[in-house]
């Protein structure tokens, strides 16, 4: 009898690539995103009601004050720890519940009401904060070393709406292919932009077709570097010796620009995607796009025979995966030393060199690609889109 | 544009102090807590019906045997480590279900029903246990050295009831502002009965007036030691040239005496509650005091627009926090390299001082204060009560 | 007053024995399980929908090809970590869903459609996997040393049914007195298998009696050595000068040959059972046994004042003790340091002693008992079954 070859007896322990996952303070992609602005809300998230917030393995409070200013400060109160989740929205700022000390947008403490005088040495307290700006109707957060704070892009295909076009903005993680909060690495939905030969195969034969027809077709693909991130064609030639050009993006260092697998009308993409990282194991999207009516946003997100993910029972979700199946099916980090890329794979391994060069030029004590410091400048255009190619 | 200050990048890791907060065995917190008696149920929770106790990290099991005695085994059987909890209790002691070794409240081994007569080394056996006594319709334990061993203490409030006055006892942690096992390190509760300034914030205006209304009144408040632990004085001046004086006290090492804060009538407090570190994440609080009514304890309980915690939803929590979300809100354990006393919190500091007074005194080898050794001293004389100075 | 003597005060912290009760590849009882063959699921347990299997700490998925093959592989994908679960099963293998890569139940590589040709290195990869066998209704995987791997065993108790028995296969853990999954290490099932002497206790006086009159009376038990295992044999002396002899074997590694404690009539034992580890903490039971109708298997489930497990309240779980409680009593993994072995656990002595015995044998390089190699040989004789001796 033959001895048996590859059992998986004497498997080596599995590891995952650390400094392309983890997104805590200190680690180096958790430094690496900390460069950019984030997505933590809704603008309609600040309210006088305080919420919870957590991004970047951070835990975080928002608010907004009386003055129409949204906050967004450690949850800890400055004085004795108890959570401002707890506190009152005032006029200027947040009160904490426990003692009553008042803190505004910024930290800075304003009062301290059982302190003789209000507190002599309040102005020496300061509530740990992030810079909060404000943009298609998103809330974008700035974590990472004020002296480095860079200005907040903006984006072509969200600042020229065509005609009867209007911008909406969305927290559901349209484009997990799931619920709002995934919970498996970022990563693993990242890689997933730049990785087109998964369509024909999970939204085609498994899933569907999930998507149009045409996206059924097994591509041509190619993937090149844009200047701001990642650039993959796909390339599908149809009836009639017409060619369907789908053109995907991620871009540094989190958005995912994405036209409509649905193929609603062929142009430049209609909307795009930051996935924020919650923290290591688990993240979410937000997104903003031009619309023609109330709600379009929303029918981009998948179905599967006709059901929303959540609609599923477990036996469903085995016979209809789709992409949350497939990237928390990865593991909540998954094992990149068991991992066998191949040529079809070339977007994944351009996007990990991506990062690991952003790495490298943060380490030699440069800025990443991405991050801009002249206002004038920080406008990114984008190529996206499903065009035809007559 | 100016850099900002203050923000939460680059926040150091935040850490607590592990030698007050922490309960278990050979901590030294721990070890100063197993100097004490501590209440561990009530009376009436020892019956024939094995009941799972846990007490300053420990797991345990409590029972009564058939001639009253109650005792108080670790829960896995000398024998072979089946939980005690599955035992049928007799006359002279508990009996493991497994193999049927009989053990008595002081752990004894009595019977080995599987071995040759009976078994003729189970004198060698004994089940770990500890002491217990009966006061107040309490039931204390002693977990520490043997040696140390000290007399049960009485208290004057409740050794000496009033005409039409009766004792009685709770286990629903009255005095908790939650449910009877509150999630967080037991010291976040005890600091905060040395805290009288929270009370007009918190349970003033935040959540009420939640007391009656002279309590939502700022104080003036000072604080001295006793000699067996803290105490706090706060004057209110009332109308009439009146002045209400309300006193509270901290004894060591875990009893909170604390004047109902509905001051139903002026006068020395009525009750007193055993705050019993469960674990090191966990506290629940046991009360003894006089009544004239069945049932008038649970009276002073908290309640929240009329309503008990427990019946709050999550918004009403974060609308009307109480003493239970600004402890809980703290933190398993808070962290006390974030925070920042003042004036108004000499009473914390103060705490944590006479706490790390008496681990010095244990590291000398001395005994802690409250710790009585002749039984004709262990009379504790309170002084705090609600009083009215004309 | 004198000092307690034996409280709980400085009891050292508890310890396991490691080497006796790990599981995991690796560690030394790990390795010596993985000499054997193990029962991983029903025959009907692999179908064309992926199932889910862990078995020695190991995830695993199950499943049988288009031509009744059954295949055990690694869950995540070799190409990009997606399970397997989520496959597709087709004539040859199974599919991944996420790229399409199939494999065969050997972990071949048979395409990987989104590559040019199909993959022209798709031979180089190999889905680790481990080889299954089917007897008795029942899948048998070997997970250790491909160049170890033994005849998997046949036993005579199944090899030879009487007129009018046949064989049925049961995955409900007949004998764990719970449910299919028992939260707790397999060894202390395994030992009580050898612990003849809980039965008239726990199953006669705390439960019952539970099984038959006769079961509740206290044996004179031996035990011995059989080349294969360990029996025991527990003699019960009946009225009119009959002799109950009822013999009991734990043959290695994890094979419970346990005769029905109900006794419906006297013969050789009709069942056996095979005590899977699932991980460190957890265990099942696969059963297979001579019956002469349907569903016979599953009347020797034990039952508590007529319930199943599944239907006792908590309360009836405390009064109604049963192995269950027992085993899963003390412990997810026993503390081995805290335990008092007497006269009446020389099984459970023996027991482990067996198994340190077979480690030796590995550690010095040999083949552990119970280990074929000549499938002329690969027949286990059992003595086990209710005697009445006259």
């Amino acid at each position: 009898m033959a001895i048996d070859q590859g059992t998986a007896y004497g498997k080596p322990a599995p590891t995952y690539l650390a400094a392309l996952t983890l997104v805590g303070a200190g680690t180096p992609m958790g430094e690496l995103l900390r460069r950019y602005w984030h997505p933590i809300g809704l603008a309609s998230d600040a309210t006088a009601t305080p919420r919870k917030v957590r991004a970047l393995d951070e835990d975080l409070v928002l608010f907004r004050d009386g003055t129409g200013r949204p906050g967004l400060l450690h949850p800890r109160c400055a004085h004795r720890g108890t959570s401002l989740y707890y506190g009152k929205v005032e006029e200027h700022g947040i009160r904490c519940c426990y003692h009553g000390w008042l803190y505004d947008v910024a930290g800075h403490c304003l009062e301290q009401p059982c302190e003789p005088n209000g507190g002599d040495k309040r102005f020496n307290i300061r509530q740990p904060w992030y810079p909060v700006e404000e943009r298609y109707g998103l809330l974008f957060a700035y974590m990472g070393p004020p002296e480095k704070k860079p200005v907040l892009p903006a984006y072509d295909v969200l600042e020229e709406p065509g005609a009867g076009e209007f911008l909406e903005a969305d927290d559901s993680s349209i484009g997990s292919g799931g619920p709002a909060i995934v919970p498996c690495n970022w990563v693993q939905h990242f890689e997933n932009v730049m990785d087109p030969y998964h369509v024909p195969i999970l939204h085609g034969s498994f899933s569907g077709p999930q998507f149009v027809e045409q996206m059924a077709q097994m591509p041509s693909v190619s993937w090149d570097w844009t200047g701001r991130g990642l650039r993959s064609v796909q390339i599908r030639n149809l009836e009639g010796g017409r060619r369907f050009r789908r053109v995907t993006e991620a871009v540094l260092p989190t958005l995912r620009v994405v036209p409509s697998p649905r193929v609603g009308q062929y142009g430049r993409v209609e909307s795009i995607g930051w996935v924020l990282p919650i923290d290591d194991t688990s993240y979410r999207i937000y997104v903003a796009g031009r619309v023609t009516e109330p709600g379009q946003l929303g029918k981009m997100r998948s179905k599967y025979g006709g059901k929303y993910w959540w609609e599923l029972t477990e036996d469903e979700h085995r016979e209809t995966p789709g992409d949350y199946e497939v990237q928390v099916g990865q593991g909540a980090i998954t094992f990149h030393s068991e991992e066998h890329l191949r040529t079809s794979d070339k977007g994944v391994a351009l996007l990990r060199r991506m990062f690991e060069g952003q790495l490298e030029v943060m380490k030699a004590g440069g800025d990443p690609i991405g991050v801009f410091t002249d206002p004038a400048k920080a406008l990114v255009r984008l190529e996206a889109g499903n065009f035809l190619d007559e």
